[in-house]
């Protein structure tokens, strides 16, 4: 039977994710036309987003412009739309993850596998956990992960990229090459969910770092220090609480690709510099400067400088935990070059 | 007896050298009060430059405003400068080096030791060479390298950096680290000469590279994926020829935090623009955006390609391949994303 697909989300991401995968299903005899996309129900102009979706074959109001193949059916019925999915491509913010992931529970396919394109992480008394293995937990089904340097409205614009998918089953990561790969998009495998994970989360913290350098206006040899003290720290993390993750994936798009890409230009280098430049917490800051758009790099650096308290491993972290103090302490931000 | 330096080079980033080893020395016994600097002659305002610099105590020239320490001695007499000279630091444009070297000969101490500031490559019949090996071929003494995200006028500022010392004598190094660490100015000493080498002088070729991708305005995620297969390749060059270099030299501040600073603000990035944007050679970039400064991303394309041509490896390496044919070859400037 053809493997048949639901994206369970609609933001910009997960409608780059629908115009790819709606092209590439009908490549392959071995995937349904269909692809299910699910839609938080909302209205537009006084219209519900779904019906606009199926009907303009645009979703205007996250990913205006951009032309989504016929063969996406845009439902924000999510019982409907994942009942007869084999593949479930999860991409939605966080905070709605856990959510959604209860509604779902009882009515997947037990055969489902899926992918997870959500960058951050979750914590839980014992410390961080990845979005996947949450998936896992409540769904009970096999998931990978994708993560590199994409910016979705330069992937819409069908601008070369590379991406990395990790995974433990050899056949998911074909299949998901299948769906995601295209002339503009350029993907390569890893057996290495946790390295994927971490990146995709751990680089939000050197983009608020790079924030902080850059609203304290020490220039480019300073960032240059800061960022690769920022990321020996990083795989420092990953060698202390998961020694099985693979040097070589920090060499992956999901690695230094899109930690250099988003440290020079990101939205949580953005918020770093306006946090030390106006003194504004981040919450008021997320509603100046991104329409109250909930960034990732705030809750990862508690979270990380949580579980390192908890494990008694902070002082072997100085770069976290002096990020950690400038943004949650009060502590001066030059401190980022004089305690590290 | 004590340590004696010379200064051989007296630019901007000499004279930032010459800031830095003037105080240290005061602060080590072992090492003399007084450092030599050579000075290439020329006249400022109808004065001698090393005059100059020994009564107003600053390289007006190269590093104004910019006070140098009263016991720094500049000299325009080459040999005056390193007949006693113990430590000699090389810091100069890599095309003037072999005729000052030539001019050496004879005339140092047998005893004498020197480390290479200058980030490039030289080529011969059999291939690339390194300028440490130039200079260690030359004068038959034992050369170390430093290289690092080193702005120099940064560095004059006094904004904390990082940087790399390469050298393959234990106390060498240590020496070298008494003369350049100071507060703002973290040193690390690593085992491998050839990979601080190689990272000093491949970057380049990658902000070559970072200034095709912005003057085809291909945005953040393409530039992410150029800077990601570039410095994979820039390693395979370094295991294919040099499988001695460490992996970690990488990880140093001449490695990835140099690489990745300059990609996204070096002066070849804005020479790679330029060359997209107006078709122009790059001689002729140079003398209009650079007041005919010569910058080393150029020569090193072209020394590594013709290198790789003559080790019939070329196929292997499509990425400095396709720089090579955009700057040389009139290819289309779109092939760094196509053909790599």
């Amino acid at each position: 039977m053809a493997e048949r697909v639901c994206i369970v989300g609609s933001g910009n991401w997960g409608s780059v994710a629908a115009k790819i995968i709606g092209i590439n299903v009908t490549k392959h005899e071995e995937l349904s036309d269909e692809v299910y996309m699910w839609v938080h129900d909302e209205l537009v102009g006084g219209q519900s987003l779904a019906d606009i979706i199926n009907t303009k074959h645009e979703n205007v109001r996250y990913l205006p412009g951009v032309a989504l193949p016929k063969n996406v059916v845009a439902n924000s019925n999510l019982i409907e739309c994942i009942q007869d999915a084999t593949v479930l491509v999860f991409v939605l913010p966080p905070q709605f993850l856990k959510e959604i992931l209860r509604r779902m529970v009882g009515h997947i396919r037990p055969d489902a596998i899926a992918i997870s394109l959500i960058k951050g992480l979750d914590s839980s008394f014992s410390g961080i956990r990845f979005f996947s293995e949450v998936i896992e937990e409540l769904l009970d089904i096999d998931v990978s992960v994708m993560s590199g340097a994409n910016v979705a409205s330069e992937v819409a614009a069908e601008s070369f990229c590379e991406t990395t998918i990790g995974t433990r089953v050899y056949e998911h990561g074909k299949l998901f090459e299948k769906l995601f790969s295209t002339s503009y998009l350029s993907i390569n495998v890893v057996n290495d969910i946790i390295g994927v994970e971490l990146c995709g989360a751990l680089k939000h913290i050197l983009g608020i770092a790079a924030g902080i350098v850059d609203g304290l206006d020490l220039g480019g040899n300073t960032k240059a220090a800061i960022v690769r003290i920022g990321l020996m720290e990083i795989i420092k993390f990953a060698k202390t609480f998961y020694p099985e993750v693979k040097k070589e994936t920090f060499y992956e798009s999901c690695g230094i690709a899109e930690m250099i890409s988003l440290y020079y230009a990101g939205r949580n280098r953005k918020l770093g510099e306006a946090f030390v430049k106006t003194g504004k917490p981040f919450n008021v800051l997320e509603d100046e400067l991104l329409n109250g758009q909930k960034l990732q790099g705030p809750v990862t650096i508690q979270r990380v400088y949580n579980h390192l308290v908890q494990k008694e491993k902070i002082q072997l972290f100085p770069f976290i935990n002096t990020v950690y103090q400038i943004t949650y302490k009060a502590a001066p931000p030059d401190s980022i070059v004089k305690d590290i």
